[in-house]
């Protein structure tokens, strides 16, 4: 039997979105107030689903405090009380958009996984702005 | 890339459910307190998901101030503080249940969007009873 | 030892807030899009604070099946899947603002409740505009 | 038109996550505090999917008042204020994590429900962990 | 200045409510299922408020990491995945209510603070059930 | 007829605590992580809790519209997508804890209320931790 398995984890960053290649005025046009140069923030909420077989012997498709490990150990220390646009050094060179934070958080917990485990990530920047990802290229 | 955007935004609006073509008494028998002739209300949750490619010029895949532009201007001002049987010409002819709602804002922001993005509504109308579209005919 | 326990519910009612002693033209200055002729409406939710004494025999201040119960019959039977402008008797004459909805609700309650328990009713409209009664006159 | 229409529940039950065939180390190892012999609890919460073809008659997908009372009884009875190892027959045998609990949960609404309808279940044992099944063997 | 300062925590737990005094008809009556003698459980949710002066070299009133290792040490590694009948000396002779708890909670907390701070405890059985304790006697 | 009305707003903003009266070693001993020279983030929450008297005409203690412009105006505007050890005129020479942020919240719509009112702020900085400031010096 195949299950999904959910494990919710929080960081608060800083972080400006802004494209080094544009003029500031098509900076401000596009991202707004976003690209206010002294940064702004959220609380971010990241849910991981992990989909798998059923073990029969401990009815767990994951040990759910192992991927909280992962999630502890690749997402929180990273990015907990960190700036998004210049403390993180996978985020260097990318706008910390949702999107882009969301996929490297893929990234990190992926390389983490079992390759028999399907991984897909959402990530709430706002309670009514998230977005989601499952490693589709 | 792909990913999956999400927005999230609210109306408050009163309805009965009532098919004319039906007795009272079976009206009553299908409905219930839902068929009280003088409506009752719900504060509706509709969350927007847009899929598309991720622009690696923004990190955008779509700019969430357009999809939040356009769930205010098609449902959010046509929807929000009035009576779904009355007041709202896309719903006329229709039983305002959740699935017929989630169906009208399907299409009304469908038809908003670029054609290379995928939609799918979730309508909460409360809190344990919500629904889910997809433009799946 | 003195304690407060409270009890959460739930009713989903249409409602119009209008002054019948105003001119349309005042009614829509003040009350707005809520002053919708065809009515609109919400997901209420109420909670009741019952403040007593701890029974050492069942370590209860008040059985909460029986604020359960109270609030069911005086409330959700009352309100739910009403129209508070039409169907309730004990509005009639009031502009059902949350705040005249909250004190009809106190004394409601308060009518079923011992003399030795205090009462205070919150009265969500929305999750963003609630207001709180306590009896105070 | 194909919808999937969504309906939550709690229920609260106590529960010990141990594998009879394995030593006391092993389980202690692999269960931690959730293996702890005089039992501990949730307020687990299930959401049931349901997928199906909008009756154009009703403007319903299946009535939610139906699925309501199939999950009352087939859920909310058999499970609220129970012990998840000791009292509940279809649980014999199986560790209760929340991915045995789910496969139970979605084989018992499943042999209630038309067989024209699709389920999924999704079960949070806290806010932060939580799993999904659909029947996928 | 004077503030309070708030924070939450939890942890699940199996409980049965009885009174040993009393004829099992009388617990039956009392505490229906609650009584259920194979123990049944909560995600128990609890708050803590601190109120104080504001400390102008901090802006603190109390700094919130003592309170939240004050509240792990007293209550989460206490009551987490615990039997609050038969594992919690500080519960020994109390029936656990969420009244009786949250007192015993109160108690553990106030005798870690200093004396200059007022406290007060909310704690969650349920989303729809809860208690509020202060001390006062 | 004395009643409590309450408004909720958000604002998403970056901050630091730090006290430049202190070394870094008491900086970092203190505030800890909070203290990233590179700022972090929050989605702050902010609930406005406005007691009056219900006007009888209006069934209103406040119109809600006005406290909504109010909290716009003061406190959105402000604060919203700023970082407050930079941006923010009234919070300079105060360090960006909770509590300073509530104070300075509460001189700003104090200010624009009706002294017939009596205000109280609650301020969340994440989900588990937050503060209270009703103007108690």
């Amino acid at each position: 039997m195949k299950l999904k398995i959910y494990r919710k984890a929080h960081f608060n960053a800083a972080h400006r979105l802004h494209n080094p290649d544009w003029t500031q005025e098509k900076n401000d046009e596009v991202f707004g107030k976003c690209n206010n140069p002294n940064w702004h923030g959220h609380n971010y909420v990241l849910t991981a689903e992990v989909t798998g077989e059923l073990d029969p012997a401990t009815g767990y498709v994951i040990d759910i405090k192992i991927l909280k490990e992962i999630i502890q150990e690749e997402i929180e220390e990273r990015f907990d009380h960190r700036n998004l646009n210049l403390d993180v050094e996978e985020m260097k060179g990318l706008n910390p958009t949702a999107e882009n934070i969301a996929v490297v958080c893929w990234n990190l917990i992926r390389k983490r996984l079992e390759p028999k485990y399907e991984l897909k990530i959402r990530l709430h920047e706002t309670e009514r702005n998230f977005v989601e990802y499952d490693g589709n290229i």
